[in-house]
């Protein structure tokens, strides 16, 4: 990579490498995609000794830096990690390629054959936080629906990522795809994501992949179209027909099977009917768990609830956190729900037949669950394979992104010399 | 509507009530929608004087303006063209309700019911210009789709669109819909289109219809997700091995059949060894059509042929006027394509199954045509019934978008109690 010219020149530069690779990339075939992931897993899990040493550095820097251990850790990479990595790869090649996959067809009237075809967006750009496994991730997603990827991670993990990258680049090579199907953005800091989000006709669809802030700030900033990721203010609603023993199963799952996660729950409500009976299982047993509950004047009557603001009600805990809240009746959960929510995951748990259709009609998310954890909303989970991010917003893609949601379509028109 | 406050605080109330009326119109059965359609389309008829009087009153203030005869025809209604717009209506009421739809579906390993459905966005802006007929086109479209609509016409066609406008709302109040189904952005000038592209999270989707100024300050200043439409620097490419008399025949249809729209072809590619057969044909047959011909220099050699500069090459003329190149191959059309197109419509004519397959596949645009005419690449001629424009751009949709364009998707799961 070139160092000469200013920071948007060089990303310019850069975007316009990926687009020249994106278009062999859009031409290459399963067999030689799926060849080049392997090829890079084998890499990854044949050079680990390098990323690993890179890594060491990177960890380095951070520590003397003062970066916390929460943070140092989610940087910090081990064999397990890289075979994960690696692990990765292998499981995007097993999966379907969603391009070339026909949407629609048909023959009109006047004999024209219509195709709707999906095809690779061409270069995807994505700007994400601290955990070098996005690298691999992002670039194998990217490879396998025919997209240039290119990578702008974060600066404490630069030592890193950039030997990851030069190993998938080399194996790219090896495999007869041009390197610049994946690059780090080259440049540092501020200006070089600005630069990106900036590009307009050169990156086709940017992805942020973080914190709120960083979401926020890439949303607000890119002339780019953005697909909005992640941010997960997920609620449990237990409706006056609730089975409690199952609704105290699903609040626990959600808020505490893994709390570092946007599909955790954050918010519990629970209607009025059943208050005296759930209220004092369910806080014992969620602060025996270790979780804080924020409670509403109903639930502030419980032992250690302290008292919520509609900060709290507004709140991404992503910790052992939950803000709590008894409503009236269905549809002023759902009233709650349609204000604080951030369109991730809800779920309702009841018997009744009327109200989960209500609540699934009118809660206005990305997923609605019924009698089900909102671990639930996951690619994985849902059987997509591997997961690029979660959409929140509502345009092109909402709810776990797989494959085909790294694609956008064509009409393919095959006529006989067909005039208007 | 209130007068009070700034634009923004009265764009910003104006989608707070779009958005209560969409929680509505969301969960209206497609019986209840589809009478407020055939409503709308009556009043439109039996109030056809109202709306009349309201136009001749812009057109009156248009030609005191010394507005151009073309644009004023643009403006100007009677009594054909609003039955055109009532018709619109009711072909709408007879297309299918994409609320609703599943489009995936499947049980998952561990028994819970995935489901995705398509529910409506929330709340549409839609930007336009002139044509007041749009009013009426966009708002049936949105209240299918069950969005609620923004609409920010032309200043020049405010007393038209406001006449149409209120004649909706009332026929939608009559069919037990609320009124703010449909509105007009509050405000004039620039001030009010920016404060609705400033509403984010108040506003789902805009979605420009105009020419490529419009368009591109909307992209560039708004932060609500867009869809970009309709700029259409459509190719022809003749390739060597093209059946020149269906050659012939596609060029003029594509350039001649009406050039006012962005389906229309707006430069000419032709192998060369067909250059010799074919220019001798093409270029007289385009000019006693009335078409200017922009040429580089092989086309430069045939009488009234005027030269092409990249402009040209890159110009959406919608009028009789074409840029036109000999080519060495085929991938030298297409890197030209590549270079000069808008991403609208391509098409190639060949008798080349090769050359068809390399073009499709090759070339990036939202409709590649083969053996056929450009001006096919249109909703009512694809099959979809109503179009709210052809979007250029990869995100969400891409080529004539329909009713389901119009539409996100949710993830809908059941359990009995599933946690992880």
């Amino acid at each position: 990579m070139s160092n000469a010219g200013t920071v948007e020149e060089r990303v310019a530069e850069a975007a316009g490498r990926a687009r020249v690779a994106a278009t062999d990339l859009a031409l290459a075939t399963r067999a030689v995609k799926d060849a080049a992931l392997l090829a890079m897993a084998d890499a990854l899990v044949g050079q680990s000794a390098a990323v690993l040493a890179a890594n060491a550095e990177d960890v380095a820097a951070a520590e003397a830096a003062g970066t916390g251990e929460h943070l140092v850790d989610r940087l910090r990479l081990d064999h397990d990690r890289v075979e994960a990595m690696a692990r990765g790869l292998r499981e995007v090649a097993g999966l379907p390629d969603p391009v070339g996959e026909v949407l629609r067809g048909s023959t009109l009237a006047n004999g024209l054959e219509l195709r709707q075809v999906r095809v690779p967006f061409g270069v995807v750009g994505i700007i994400y936080e601290a955990r070098p496994n996005v690298t691999a991730d992002a670039a194998g997603i990217c490879l396998k629906s025919g997209n240039a990827v290119l990578l702008r991670g974060s600066s404490s993990a630069r030592r890193t990522n950039s030997a990851v990258v030069e190993i998938l680049r080399d194996a790219a090579v090896a495999s007869g795809l041009p390197a610049d199907v994946a690059q780090l953005v080259p440049g540092e800091g501020h200006e070089a994501a600005k630069a990106l989000m900036r590009a307009r006709g050169l990156v086709d669809v940017l992805i942020p992949r973080g914190g709120a802030g960083l979401i926020r700030s890439v949303v607000t900033e890119s002339t780019v179209p953005v697909i909005e990721t992640g941010v997960g203010n997920c609620h449990v609603y237990v409706d006056a027909e609730a089975d409690l023993d199952m609704a105290l199963a699903i609040v626990l799952n959600a808020k505490t099977q893994r709390t570092s996660v946007c599909n955790a729950a954050e918010s519990l409500l629970v209607h009025a009917d059943v208050a005296d009976a759930f209220l004092p299982r369910v806080v014992p047993a969620l602060q025996q768990a270790g979780v804080t509950v924020h409670g509403d004047p109903t639930f502030q009557a419980y032992d250690g609830v302290v008292p919520a603001t509609d900060d709290d009600h507004a709140t991404e805990y992503l910790a052992l956190e939950i803000s709590a809240a008894v409503v009236p009746d269905l549809d002023a959960a759902i009233g709650h729900i349609r204000r604080f929510s951030s369109g991730h995951t809800e779920a309702i748990v009841t018997g009744s037949q009327a109200a989960a259709r209500r609540f699934v009609a009118a809660v206005d998310s990305a997923a609605v669950l019924v009698n089900a954890s909102t671990r639930f909303t996951d690619g994985g989970e849902f059987g997509f394979g591997a997961e690029i991010g979660i959409s929140t917003q509502k345009l092109h893609a909402r709810g776990p992104m797989g494959l085909p949601e790294m694609t956008s379509t064509k009409f393919v028109v095959t006529g006989a010399g067909h005039t208007r």
